[in-house]
């Protein structure tokens, strides 16, 4: 057991059969689960909402689990549209892990393009509008979880013209895809450099596109400092993406299509800017999607994202939160955060379903661990950056060293770069960022579980990693690194 | 700071001025230091002995350093040495980290092939055989290092032959690669299934020979368990590695070279089995080398290697021990341990440094991390194995799963073998095993992190680790293996 830690939270009892309310709203046709099964209510079936209703089922198999998403495919992977774009997965079936058929054999009930409209808490009753038939109808819950993802945000006009897309759904890559293949586009804007801005540039560049990627922010990845974001600026540069930071996207503008976009100083004012562009993306980052819980007074906590206990409980009686539309709490500094990530969400489905199911869990938190690829690079961070610990009062040192993927002498090594973040004086691990073409993600993993450890950079120092010619040099760049900002502490 | 460590060892004082007792034993040409000056002789140059040098001259700069290496190089990489012979590395000066000059330049005297014979505590001095010249001198210290490394075991009659190699020093790189050139051997034996021994089956697999390996004990790679190392048997003869397991070489025969290998069951009864052979390699393991130490009764300990504590002083006032001659302290039980590994021959050689220049370090200790490639194939472990575990005592749960190593969608997802023992009851993580194509050592490297930190598997199972679709799946093989064993725990 790592210090710091409780292991249980208060326990909770299984879903209580509750007493059903009036139908209200409509008169569809429920159908409705028999009288004597206690029904789970899941609204949204991806990574959260998916996690939770198998887990919650398998725990309770007299529960009746019914899941409603709004998009036309469920348990898909957000984070693979990029390679669809890009061509690397040639069949969009292979991001959906499950089909609805699937579920279904595991007791869990899918209604795709269906979406959750409004939520009566008092009744047990959610609204369910199906998207093709455009019909509504009142469903019961004993229990709701609400899994709603995040919202793209639409930060600027023009993003209704056809071209400009969003990357959220797998509609969204089909589409761009088929853009790309039936209009040719040459020119492409990306608006946002982060993981998913970034992605989606390298997936143009390969379809043969002219890509800029415009950035609000000094550099590209906010989520790592300048020093570690500049190498990848290069391998952008070196790919021949065009980067614009410091700037900002003011408006896309065309005729029935984009034709252009207008830039501006980040700050808004200066020289405005005109790129002609035919495809533009939007991966500026997601808010939560934490309307339908707003509306029925389920409390919202930081950033809108839902409030939610360890036990991924809202602060409503028998209404649960995960995933992207959720908050999350950020370990290093034991305060709530809005870290939206594929595998926060799965995890918090998994423990979602096991509360439901009346087990005793608790979704411990994360330490803002996030990795990718941008065309050979890799970079991965965790923790806080030089950045974020100073925002967060701590006074951080830090070092970055420039090491060996693998022994020296053997063929492919390659120069990785680390940089390690730590509290002055007490010597506490508070981050790490690492970039190079091998080995950067899982070397992070060291220093992710490091933090969940309360680790000091003296502790990382002494760790006995492995080491193997093809794999490392006998001393790790992890260990260099940690050597190094011992010296600062 | 990691729970269950002491950050400090007892203070030390810099090394002493010693009182010069007479020169003793022969009348070389001593070239001995300036009497003001305090001296440090190192015996043996390699990862330990140098380590140690560089570090206490770099903390102490009025130290006088003189290093005594019996080979022809310094500062070489043993575990290079395959690839040396397998053509990977075209240049055996690839494998030597420093030259005597370079060492000469940070203030390091080195003397290649002169073998200290003999240690004169009292006096305070070494005797040193020039190897060459074959002359003898005695040299003067004030703190004396024993770096000497381990020694090969000679398990069988036959191997002063021509064909029949150890695998420890450059030499014997040279020689095998040599001999392959200019005698175009048709078949090996290597004995010894460990690492050394399948990096040999590979390098000389990759030079066109018929390569058998015989391995006394069940299965190959003892530091894993049978289900792990059944792979790496698959991997092996997938490539044409005839492996004979549960037998042992009794000796090699031949008339003025080698010709053949007298093989026997592991338990020495069983028919003679003969194997017809051009070339042996012995890669059975190390003893240590403490041969010096013994005779003027520096303490040893476990399996033959000096005793020593945490700043890795022996019991003897004014010597020291680090490396492959010297224990180590294993973290998982806490008691002594002889595990002969380059990085910890580096860790011990740079806390020895320390403490000798006069400053409080301790080295921690290990948890058994190792890792090697054959083939395609990685490997990898940490920490207690489940056979190691039942035989510290300890009662083990273990469970092996197989997983993706990338999102299952994205291009090259290979599987991943994962097994993780830990303590029943308590849940405290014990080891990890790994094997696949890819990804292994560095997720062991986390594993490692969390050994260190006395956490169990729950705590693994809730690590916030990295996901990205071309490196880890959502759920990283290590999370999935950490739920399965705590369903055992």
């Amino acid at each position: 057991m790592l210090p710091g830690r409780t292991s249980a939270s208060a326990a909770s009892s299984p879903v209580p059969k509750r007493p059903r309310g009036p139908i209200g709203l409509d008169d569809g046709v429920p159908p409705a689960p028999p009288p004597s099964r206690r029904r789970l209510v899941v609204v949204g079936g991806v990574a959260a909402g998916l996690s939770a209703a198998l887990r919650a089922r398998r725990l309770d198999p007299d529960l009746d689990v019914a899941v409603f998403e709004r998009t036309g495919y469920c348990a898909y992977s957000a984070c693979g549209l990029p390679y669809l774009v890009g061509g690397a997965i040639a069949d969009h079936r292979a991001l959906v892990a499950r089909t609805p058929a699937d579920l279904a054999k595991e007791g869990v009930t899918v209604a795709l393009r269906h979406e959750v409209t409004g939520i009566d808490l008092a009744a047990g009753r959610v609204r369910v509008r199906d998207l093709d038939g455009g019909t509504e109808r009142s469903e019961p819950f004993d229990a709701l979880l609400l899994a709603t993802g995040g919202r793209a945000r639409i930060p600027f006009p023009g993003m209704d013209l056809p071209g400009a897309f969003h990357v959220r759904t797998v509609e969204d890559g089909l589409a761009i895809s088929a853009f790309v293949t039936a209009e040719a586009p040459a020119r492409a804007v990306i608006a946002g450099g982060g993981y998913i801005g970034l992605e989606m540039a390298e997936a143009l560049a390969a379809r043969g596109l002219a890509v800029t990627v415009v950035e609000m922010l000094p550099h590209v990845l906010p989520l790592v400092d300048g020093d570690i974001a500049a190498g990848v600026e290069a391998e952008l540069a070196r790919h021949g993406v065009d980067v614009r930071t410091a700037t900002r996207v003011e408006a896309v503008e065309g005729d029935g299509r984009v034709r252009r976009v207008v830039l501006a100083g980040a700050d808004g004012g200066g020289g405005d800017d005109v790129l002609d562009a035919d495809l533009v993306i939007v991966g500026v980052g997601i808010s939560p999607d934490s309307s339908l819980a707003a509306e029925c007074d389920v409390p919202l906590g930081v950033r809108g994202a839902v409030a939610v206990d360890g036990g991924m409980r809202t602060g409503v009686e028998g209404v649960w939160a995960a995933g992207d539309c959720a908050e999350t709490r950020h370990l290093l500094h034991g305060r709530p955060a809005y870290v939206p990530l594929g595998t926060t969400a799965n995890k918090q489905g998994r423990v979602a379903g096991a509360t439901i199911a009346g087990r005793d869990e608790t979704f411990f938190g994360v330490v803002g661990t996030a990795a990718l690829k941008v065309f050979d690079r890799q970079v991965a961070r965790t923790g806080l950056s030089e950045l974020e610990a100073g925002d967060a009062g701590l006074e951080a040192v830090a070092a970055t060293i420039v090491h060996r993927s693998r022994a020296g002498y053997y063929p492919g090594a390659t120069p990785l770069q680390v940089k390690l973040v730590a509290e002055r004086r007490s010597g506490r691990l508070l981050g790490a960022q690492l970039a190079g073409t091998e080995g950067a993600p899982l070397r992070v993993d060291v220093v992710a579980g490091a933090l969940h450890a309360g680790a000091t950079v003296a502790d990382l120092a002494a760790f006995d990693l492995a080491y193997a010619p093809p794999f490392a040099p006998v001393w790790d760049p992890l260990l260099i690194a940690a050597r190094e900002v011992q010296r600062l502490v």
